[in-house]
């Protein structure tokens, strides 16, 4: 049996939770189901989440991590005594560390609609014996944030001492505290903003057009066959673009060739920028579903916190 | 018969040129063929080029008009009496214009490499006799230049005014600057730079991969079949991200819905933004050659000014 102290981490940051274990909560059985924010039902609905840290006896030491859009439940610890890699944010939740597990019980659940363990496009229908793809509903970052709340209601927890979150996990911190405020004693949005820009909706639609125009999609009905991966590839090149900044990228690959010294006059990727989007395209599709990134940037797009509770459109 | 006169501009930006005339020049007939800055060598090489106003017997008064990535020579005029629409800078170049072809003799050439008149991956390849599509070689600025120092050989000019271009245009500019420094009196580079940054690079590759991802594309050999219409839109799309900033983004379109008053609660185009790039791509394919767009995206991205004229890369 391997200890949580055997789990140093390497570069330093402290002592991982060690091993944990990604749960599984089904709520909104039929004839109870959820009625999202569009108007359509959608259950069962199962909710992938990871806890850390022990719940004290007012159950008052909660914190609740939100993740971002092809993030996923397990912030921290390891799978498995030989699981080579920590949860995504090791470097932050662990004891001793910013978000200290020897204080503070700490929850994450994959977001309603991704392909992470929580019900999204990907999942069974059970109403057909087959993957729900388009007639999956679309859901919100309202609806996001109620399966969480059932999530905590589950766990008997009334109050988080904070939500934390970056990018469109920030959005669901901002919709928890227009949601449920009496629940929340603090929120650390990170990186997000309460409504996108015409950029933001852009660049997502764009992506979006991408995993479409892959005739592997087939409108979304590509289970029983060959994934569109050239279209899902193709959509995280474009989010990558929006992952750094002019600058950053300038710093970071600048014009510098890829293993060689001139330009090889044809249409292979001499930049280093160019082999880093092809490699985080081609990375990406191993572990994320095409359908889910439809879904989850438009729900993003949809988000509109200002508009939500009262203020203009644009 | 039409005159000049009758071509009064409706937008009020004066009289135009009246009708005008695409040309061809046809030189680099082998064996001597243009020795490209790759090593390769090309020909014949036709250069499809317009010319406005008239050039005056020291033969001084030149302009030089160079075009941006997608554009053509058609600055100025109709092309018959019931053309609707005017060359893409009518509003500069014209009697009594900015650039005023009453003074001036203008001379602009679509590039090589493009796909309006003048050779590229879309033309015949006369050694196989079908289009050369990816055995077309790689051209570059400094290429693009060449051919246009030709042309105005051709046409007995040994040193211009000025050389005016946006954009890709800028580039040739800058090129022409550097290139035949004896010949240009005056350049005028409109938003351009020296080289790309790794950003530029990273949004031309990724529609570069928009378009050879499209199973039409047949590596480049589609000139019989259906064309890769979706991945040039798509590339298209990309590109018009680019041609707005985030600033004028909010202002043109902000979050507005689309002939709507709330979402529809699937992948339809519901913002304005959205509707706005599935115009610019669908309206694009009709009227440009995806090979073309992906050896003139290359040939700026290999653009360096100044490490080709003895500057470090990145």
């Amino acid at each position: 049996m391997t200890t949580v102290s055997e789990y140093i981490d390497h570069d330093q940051h402290g002592v991982s939770v060690g091993i944990v274990e990604k749960k599984f909560f089904i709520f909104a059985q039929p004839p109870h189901e959820m009625l999202l924010e569009s108007g359509a039902k959608l259950g069962p609905v199962t909710i992938a989440y990871e806890t850390y840290g022990e719940l004290d006896a007012t159950k008052c030491n909660v914190i609740l991590v939100l993740h971002a859009l092809t993030g996923d439940s397990h912030v921290a610890g390891y799978y498995s005594s030989d699981d080579p890699k920590p949860g995504w944010w090791d470097i932050m939740v662990g004891p001793g560390k910013a978000i200290d597990t020897n204080l503070y019980f700490v929850v994450c659940s994959n977001i309603l609609g991704s392909c992470m363990g929580s019900t999204g496009p990907s999942s069974i229908n059970p109403a057909a014996d087959r993957p729900y793809a388009l007639d999956f509903p679309l859901v919100t970052l309202g609806d996001m944030v109620t399966a969480q709340k059932a999530l905590l209601d589950h766990l008997g927890i009334t109050r988080v001492l904070s939500v934390v979150g970056g990018s469109l996990g920030g959005m669901q911190v901002l919709e928890w505290t227009v949601k449920y405020p009496d629940m929340v004693a603090s929120a650390i949005p990170l990186a997000t903003t309460t409504r996108h820009s015409a950029l933001a909706i852009a660049f997502n639609e764009v992506a979006r057009q991408a995993i479409m125009a892959d005739p592997n999609w087939h409108n979304g009905d590509y289970y029983a066959g060959p994934k569109p991966d050239l279209g899902l590839a193709l959509a995280r090149m474009i989010g990558h673009i929006t992952y750094l900044s002019d600058e950053s990228m300038r710093h970071k690959f600048g014009r510098r060739l890829q293993d060689r010294m001139d330009f090889s006059f044809d249409f292979d990727a001499n930049f280093q920028v160019e082999s880093y989007l092809h490699y985080q395209g081609t990375k990406f599709v191993d572990r994320f579903d095409a359908n889910s990134l439809l879904y989850l940037t438009k729900a993003a797009d949809y988000f509109d916190l200002e508009y939500q509770y009262g203020g203009a459109r644009p």
